[in-house]
């Protein structure tokens, strides 16, 4: 975490409180704030620009993997959550429940989707008849509810937004398949959109989805060393398809269970770009989901010429596709640099009579303080940074991560580890020691690896070692 | 409605049951499916790629009157319900109650938002502080819920996708202009995306929204003469200001309470689309919004080329921004043909290899049935069949519509011409009339035009009129 000196008075210094830090951030920059019932947010303007340009992004690279959009009812009935046995277990305590309608009491209650697989599935059931009508390969972007106790804006609120995907396939190997490829697509996503990186791979039993087969997780590190659950993707076996009666009709003419699949990302996204890019002075947004990706302000704006001039290359930057927007409100230039400073806008451009004079602008980024002076309105040089902007955040983070990654042979390296930094250690595999390390160090699993463990030993228990998995304390 | 011979056996003739021609067409289209909770839908990708080309056309044109998409919460507190007394009396009895949450019974009651003016209006009014941060203008694209006792897929659902808009102005004059221009952008998007011409005006005070000062309607003829209220904005006046305390501090210094608007469409425009252009075949969509623009069907594909040709034209297709894709499945070309014209694909491109010799492809459109060679490739002219095909839909509908509009002097003629038409009539503006009209005629007064009344009476009562009035029976 960044030591330079807190610059903007109201956010908290991030090395001092990192959790107030962020609640300023998410505050101030006009994020997010509180909604009325307890748990719930309100995505303001500029945080609903980002969810959209994450929306935007991620429908492009699901479409190339064939996925279709649909819409499903936001209430299930309460018996369908009870089909699967391990889905009611994991779900039940956190649902919230529609008794009355219409001014009557309901016959049967009705829940607000958590997740949907059980609504989904009983659709897919009606749906499929033949092995021609496979795969499925459906998404719906939507809310859903989980009721918290403990709640913070994007991290955990009992509302949240997100996109979940459903898929049915004819084998095992195929639906297996599926899970991995959307894996993957997450990662890339979150590398080059978010510009964070992250570890992919198989979640432990105790940390697996409510109903998976297996769950894969992308884990990002925040700043604080500290573990964010980005994305999920689960193997659903045959476990909804056999609770939900979804069957097909296959090429030798017997009866067969579908395999399903189902992945999501969430609002959860918003608050991993500010736990993973943020600093002193605010937001730094990667400019693939910036909401504004260049500010140009106006330097003595009275002066004969500016106003046109900034209109002028405006003008310019959004006709070459760059979200560009002038800042002609009345305050102070110095107050309004602050201001795009603390909201992460990458580029910003300021222009004076002198610049006009000389044929210029100045322009500062966003993620290295550096600043710099181009010709005036030259779109290429500030795509190129932008370019910049966007592979440098990544580099750095990546960076950042590597060196907080440490390695463990024993309890107590993973209990001093865990400060700050992910830990890497050869594990049994057992409930036991995951238990061990979640009561002695606060941490829990957070995905496994696929490095070698043959002669290694569990670093809580000493047996064979059957993965090496990232230890961590996560949001 | 056309008399037409029934053409897809498995649809109803509109002629003889038309309701039936509705549900045949929405089901078997795929557009849509009942969800397991009455009155609830599934949106099945067909149908929901309709909606995503409805958004992306409101986004645009939203962005350009400058207004800022957020996202409010779906749970309203029930005593925020009963702030705006008219508002609580017209929503109360049709909201869904959730009562527990989290495995405990609830403090307060919470309504899933049949609307949002409440939860909305509660967060500006804390946002709210100087006439600096007026006016306020976002959107929200949601789920709403309002229980409904009869229910019909896309017209009248419990559960709907929407957008609402939400307005906050210094003064009366701009927030009523901000309701007509909405309105107006409603009008023109109805117009130039989905084809249907549209009657827009005041609405009764009857009819209008539950709290607003004054409700502006657009009003849609089906093919069977009835109409489909389509889109509405209302001009909310200081109704929502002074319930939720929502006030600034305006130039002169002293504190003043807002005036509001909000307007919405919602996926009701789905089952306007079907019911504005379809046919004995099935659907017939506007190109803007079809999710599939140009089916390409290779004929006899198995033979040299045909496969690699209609590749070709398809990536030429696309490259300039056409929504084409190949039918390359199994079935006949002839299957092919009536499942495409079912589900109102605007232009069917064949290719065979007596085309590929003549350097042609056969080229049929959806709305007149009309049949045409083309050169191999050329995208020039289906994107101008493309155009030619959006603006015959829009012609030919303004056409049928104008000669359904009857003028009424008296009670009977209205009771008369309601049927399978829209009835003009002046209206003296009293309700004990238009209850009269509704209990005679089963029919609602729609807009008021601003049509001249000078010398004309009453078409019920006889008294002086104060408008021109639609009547209509209505979806």
């Amino acid at each position: 975490m960044s030591k330079e000196k807190q610059f903007v008075k109201e956010i908290t210094d991030m090395t001092v409180d990192f959790p107030q830090w962020y609640t300023d951030v998410v505050l101030k920059t006009e994020l997010v704030d509180y909604g009325p019932v307890k748990g719930t947010m309100v995505i303001r303007p500029y945080g609903y620009a980002i969810w959209e340009n994450i929306q935007n992004e991620l429908n492009r690279r699901f479409k190339e993997k064939g996925v279709k959009n649909a819409y499903f009812p936001l209430l299930i009935p309460e018996s369908y959550m009870k089909k699967e046995a391990e889905h009611v277990e994991g779900f039940a305590p956190e649902v919230a429940v529609v008794t009355h309608a219409g001014g009557e009491k309901l016959q049967e209650n009705l829940v607000i989707r958590p997740t949907s697989e059980t609504i989904i599935c009983q659709m897919y059931a009606k749906w499929l008849q033949s092995y021609r009508d496979l795969p499925i390969i459906m998404n719906q972007w939507c809310n859903v509810m989980r009721w918290e106790k403990t709640t913070r804006p994007f991290l955990r609120t009992s509302e949240f937004l997100w996109q979940e995907g459903h898929t049915v396939h004819a084998t095992e190997e195929e639906a297996e398949q599926e899970a991995q490829t959307m894996l993957g697509v997450y990662k890339e996503f979150a590398e080059n959109a978010l510009a964070i990186p992250v570890f992919v791979g198989r979640k432990s039993e105790k940390e697996k989805f409510a109903g998976a087969v297996a769950t894969y997780g992308m884990e990002a590190m925040m700043l604080d060393g500290k573990s964010l659950q980005a994305g999920t993707s689960h193997y659903l076996g045959q476990n909804f398809a056999k609770a939900f009666d979804m069957k097909f009709l296959d090429k030798d003419g017997t009866l067969k269970y579908g395999y399903s699949t189902s992945w999501g990302v969430s609002t959860r996204l918003i608050g991993a770009l500010i736990m993973a890019h943020g600093d002193q002075r605010g937001l730094v947004l990667p400019p693939v989901v910036a909401p504004i990706q260049v500010i140009i302000i106006p330097v003595a704006a009275h002066k004969g010429g500016v106003t046109e001039k900034t209109e002028e290359v405006a003008a310019k930057l959004k006709a070459a596709g760059i979200r560009a927007e002038i800042d002609a409100r009345e305050e102070s230039a110095g107050w309004k640099f602050n201001e795009w400073e603390m909201k992460g806008v990458p580029v910003r451009i300021e222009i004076g009579p002198r610049d006009i004079e000389n044929g210029q602008m100045f322009v500062a980024r966003r993620d290295t303080h550096e600043k710099n002076s181009y010709a005036l309105g030259d779109v290429a040089a500030i795509e190129n940074l932008l370019c910049d902007i966007q592979k440098n955040m990544l580099e750095k983070s990546r960076k950042l991560r590597d060196e907080k990654v440490v390695w463990a042979e024993n309890l107590n390296e993973i209990i001093k580890g865990v400060d700050g930094n992910f830990v890497k250690a050869p594990w049994c595999g057992c409930r036991e020691c995951e238990e061990k390390v979640k009561q002695s160090a606060s941490a829990t699993t957070r995905v496994m690896t696929e490095d070698d463990v043959s002669g290694k030993t569990c670093a809580i228990c000493g047996k064979p070692a059957k993965t090496v998995v990232f230890f961590a304390r996560a949001y």
